[in-house]
């Protein structure tokens, strides 16, 4: 992802520079209060009316951020900061909390494991939540907070009878257990690789300790900042969040904290297997190095003495003695005892 | 251990996460005062009544954490956040202090080193006590408080005299007991290792530091967070913990820093270890190298000349002459004498 | 770049330190308001008129600060301290914020990326604002703020409707864009060289990556102190900035951490890839080590055979067999085939 | 050093876990004031008694802390909580200050450097000193604070006219002295290092650098919390410490900080020398396999061309020319001149 | 240099513990303010005569800090405290700031590089001002602030027309823009030492880097304390201190931040060459296993071919074949060629 398409252009201009995913843009828009609830995809922009109403909870959820028109007017009809615009349609910006008179406003990286490919996929969410009101952005039609939307219309859990902020604090520990999932994944594709490494270093392991270390950054990129955002957010006193939820906003980010010490050791075990990788490659050169000179310690001496008894000088008494060649013979049994024995001695055997 | 399972459920929810180790629950119940003390086993959880009396102290030590409606009975029972619950049942937990209205809640790790297998063992501990009650938490029948449940019956050192503060205060110190033993082992283990590599590099030496790395990390990963909440635990001022015993966690805090600074050092240890299995093995392969060598370098030119001479080119003097023979085989001595010296003064030999 | 020419000299002298890059003082005269603009180059910098209107924004771009007369006549109509001057015309001097009664004065380091000798280039800028008025200098001819007097001329975004705190936050953010650019193409760079590193690791591979890490050191360089000046900028309180734009220096710290974070995480990955060719070429060594040593092993037995049956003793009565030299043949056969089975086992083949 | 003896036992218990260095139990008694001295050395604790004399400096120095019980008997006489005790009689706790209302306390490390064996030597020793009483404990017999008591002795310095709290200050800043010293040596033994390697890896250095290194993190280790504690002491208000001396107890500070620094660079001393050990034998091995290279590029098509026309076939026509031996051997010479010629050019000779 | 000397004496004993460079002690007063200056050498200390004139800057340059008994003339005349004597002889206090009542105390280190011996030269400095005197002790002749007194003779800068807080000022940055120079010469060195290394891995390089990394150690610990304590002497207030003056110290506080930055960059640096040279003996490694391994691919099976016809079986129909000898060397061409194309094909070659 490139950021170049910025230049030149005024500062907080709603610009999106991330890759257009989906054609359309749909808005799943979710209204409830602990009694009813009402639910409806809209892939119009034009079709939204945004209610005003306290006794509900609205949330819109915007997938497909490229619509440039769609944020803006969204960004107006909310009172939104036009630099928190432009922090929703730019999936390069890293996770931020900001907080305003009109609600408070995050930044999160949904993640998941492509196993296939061994690669990091990351979305870009951005969540604006007002008293009353939640808005969702991502440019991916998947619904990251499926289980959230069942949960709602399930009515399981506190969620139908608490406000916006609570569904923020839903939305967000959702995309945290995605967090958790995923380094389970790592985990065991670690664990994989450490086994063949212990089964005999071999060519894929090092490239596959070299993507994971990549996809480790990756996802270190994304929490380091969240954990800043969260612990701000568990710490702040605004008029959106109930005293009495604070509470599970400390465990968001107790949640976070664990998942980066988490990433943190996984990238510490990944430089003991490149250790181990390297020391296992070191041991086995050793071991192809010890043929080598067994080899070449046995035979040369011994093609040696062949070779000398292929001389042709004409006065070589040796070569008339009736036994010589079963005594050359004998010596050189000798000489190879000798050297096995040396060789054990010094452990190469 | 995976996180999978909680996936789409309610934050909050009470959901076991680790693995069952036993079939029954067992709750061992023991009251006490400085006058009596009475110690009961139950294995049906409807049998606990729980008592209101200021005047002992309770203590609940459930083994079985797997029962989801027994933790929810005895939260609703002390009137603790379902939060708590959930971490106690979620053995990933890493260690926390959370100070509620009615009891203050810790997050603690037992570990235990399994030579045989050259693993850590730990076991996710949850303690909450308020002023005349504690409640723990484990999954694994195995008693981890014997030796303070033995004090109490003998009444040994303060802990009869004492209300609820220094019985978990005793709890705790138990428990880092416990992982300064397994320091000790760790460090018997790594001493160990690092006597074979003196010895000379061994294939295991590679795989055995490896291990003990990731043993290593494990435990960091119990103490980090512990360090921190007992910190807090030392500084905090509430009304479960009398003025007079703070001096007593402080004493804990002091413990766990001088765990963390143990095995940070342990691990320091580790790698200088690696270091010294490296260059171990480069001087192994020089040594090698050398022998082969000297080996070729004595050896292929007298072969050359041996195979000189055993060219049947009709006119070649040298083989008719009387002694050409020996004053070859004159020439090869000398050979082999000067590349001696040579290598003497290369101190390769 | 040296400091040299500076021993001796009372501080807080103005003399330039830097390269003289170019011959003559360019200076651009901008003046605008909402309503109004006013553009000209001067050449001769007692041509310049200090206004002194409130009523718009006078921006002037020095560029060309090897002039020390004229550095010292803007400082004394500007009223800057000559510390500040002294600065301006260092170019080693870091990324700083000093706060003044009559302005606020930046240190910052435009930099781009020369692709064809791989090699950053940093441009040392100073800027000075005040209620009114912003100064610019710069050694260099090019125009850095090219993006920003077009928008300023076109009247696109907010510039001309705000004084001069928000044309500063305007050229800020145009510098760090740049720097987002430079981290994309060196992150294009990095790329390039895993790929040939994947392909097989070539001798350019170890240059290469050694040079990005140069260029990345200088990079982080600019950027460290940069952000440190950024953060207390987006927090000061002074008369020069108004309150509403503060949002948008918040805005700036935020880019600037992300550029930051982009670095430290390229060079984790360039360290990454060292490992990943180091591990490479011990591969490559393994894998022409096991061909010398399966060359050897298999034709130096067999060379010492051939060797044998070359000796001249009368009385060697293989030689005298009838099919003796089939029977060989053979048996050299089956040392072969044996060879080759115990190498396929070791995994050599 | 282990810590398992204390499992089981309740917190606060003063039961000694080091190794017991000597059979009795030695208290060395020195009471003194500007004008008068009177030293005395007992050796049943029986005989002691506690003085209460504010117009002196009361100073026991208990050498033999493996005794309990007289630990516990100062203790009560003292006023000194158990857990300062538990402290004072256990080796492996780190260095501590704690402040209570009848003195303050403090664990130092008192370290040797025993060149001989290359083992550093910690010594334990407690310090608790109120407002006319200090006492010191170590198990060791051998006086620590040898020169400190010979100065109190001569009445040279200040220590004579001054309270407890500078005779805290004199043997603590002894004991730093002490540190200075071994740090000395180490910086010597770690020269040595330097130059053996300089003239040649040899096996020793390796291990050397591997213990050196051990026991730069056993002072670390010692220095560490040490550094803290000072740093506490020279902040802190309390009645025992005089005002006018606190700028002593910052000295003390100093002094640990700059100790702190050394071993710092010391241990990255000896990383930089674990560098240069590896590249050194790299260097070496990159020696050798020139040589083997040359040897083998020379001789091995020589021995080609001899075995060519060791031949046997009848019909060879180089065999019968008059001077094919000569010629054969002129080719020769121009081969090993032409590999000359090409080892040249590559640097290799 | 040692503390070896300082073991038995009382703290803040003046005892020097450095090496004696001169003879005899040097003190250059010199006396000045706006309108006059007085400057004289003394030889002996009795010549001195303090005086106590506000109106006028008293500079004593005290040169041979190896005489005791001046030092502590000097510390009682100007109300020095002991300790800050102490600090004065002693060349391995590491830098610092004091502030007494009588003034305020400073040790410093002048570095220069000696460019033949590969060493950074250390000169320890004390600096000790009040509102109108100020002293340097340094042990060394040679004049490291030869500028400053050309400047007060010139009556060039401020320094004529400000009080005694100028000059220290004056000084500090003095040795701050040496550092800059000995930083210089320092990536000059490194710069070649690059260059070194890309032309081809020589065994000079590695001890170089050492020395260098050794040098940079030594540097680093001149200036991580001094930045501590510049950073505190440009926020305290005290009455020797000007208000208008303390802009002075924040910039002396920028410089040392930026010779910092560039001592670890350049570490960073190095460590970086390091890292190139161990890839770039590795690439030679591989380049030269790579001739050895084609010779002996080529040459031992053609040996052995050469060998088997040398035989002297009776029996052996190939020898007698009129062609036989031409069709093996057709044969031994064909390998030849085969192996060639392989090697091509493995880019060996």
């Amino acid at each position: 992802m490139k950021r170049k398409s910025k230049i030149g252009l005024p500062p907080g201009e709603v610009i999106f520079t991330g890759n257009q995913k989906v054609e359309k843009v749909n808005i799943h828009y979710l209204k409830y209060n602990s009694e009813s609830i009402f639910d409806i995809i809209l892939s119009n922009h034009a079709e939204i009316k945004f209610a005003n109403d306290a006794s509900t909870v609205d949330w819109y959820d915007i997938r497909g951020i490229h619509d440039e028109e769609l944020i803006k007017a969204i960004g107006s009809r909310f009172d939104i900061n036009s630099l928190v615009l432009a922090d929703v349609v730019d999936p390069l910006q890293r996770p931020i909390l900001e907080e305003y008179k009109s609600g408070v406003f995050l930044i999160l990286k949904s993640i998941s494991f492509d196993k296939s490919k061994f690669k990091i996929q990351v979305e870009h969410i951005g969540l604006y939540f007002g008293l009353d009101f939640i808005i969702t952005f991502q440019e991916d039609h998947s619904d990251v907070f499926e289980t959230v939307r069942k949960r709602i219309h399930n009515n399981k859990g506190l969620v139908r009878s608490k406000k916006a902020d609570y569904l923020a604090f839903a939305l967000i520990d959702n995309i945290l257990d995605q967090q958790f999932v995923v380094s389970d994944l790592l985990q065991e594709e670690i664990e994989r690789q450490e086994d063949m490494i212990l089964e005999g270093a071999k060519t894929e392991s090092k490239q596959n300790i070299h993507f994971l270390k990549k996809e480790m950054i990756k996802m270190q990129k994304s929490i380091t900042p969240l954990r800043e955002a969260l612990s701000r957010l568990s710490r702040t006193e605004n008029q959106f969040i109930d005293k009495k939820n604070r509470i599970y906003f400390r465990d968001l980010h107790d949640m976070v904290i664990q998942v980066k010490d988490r990433v943190e050791n996984q990238r510490d075990y990944l430089n003991g297997l490149q250790d181990l990788l390297l020391s296992e490659i070191s041991f086995k050169m050793n071991e192809i190095m010890k043929v080598l000179t067994i080899i070449t310690t046995i035979f040369v001496p011994l093609s040696f003495l062949a070779g000398l008894y292929g001389m042709n000088f004409e006065n070589m008494p040796e070569l008339k003695q009736q036994n010589g060649y079963y005594y050359l013979l004998g010596f050189m049994l000798l000489l190879v005892v000798a050297f096995w024995v040396y060789f054990k001695k010094k452990k190469w055997l």
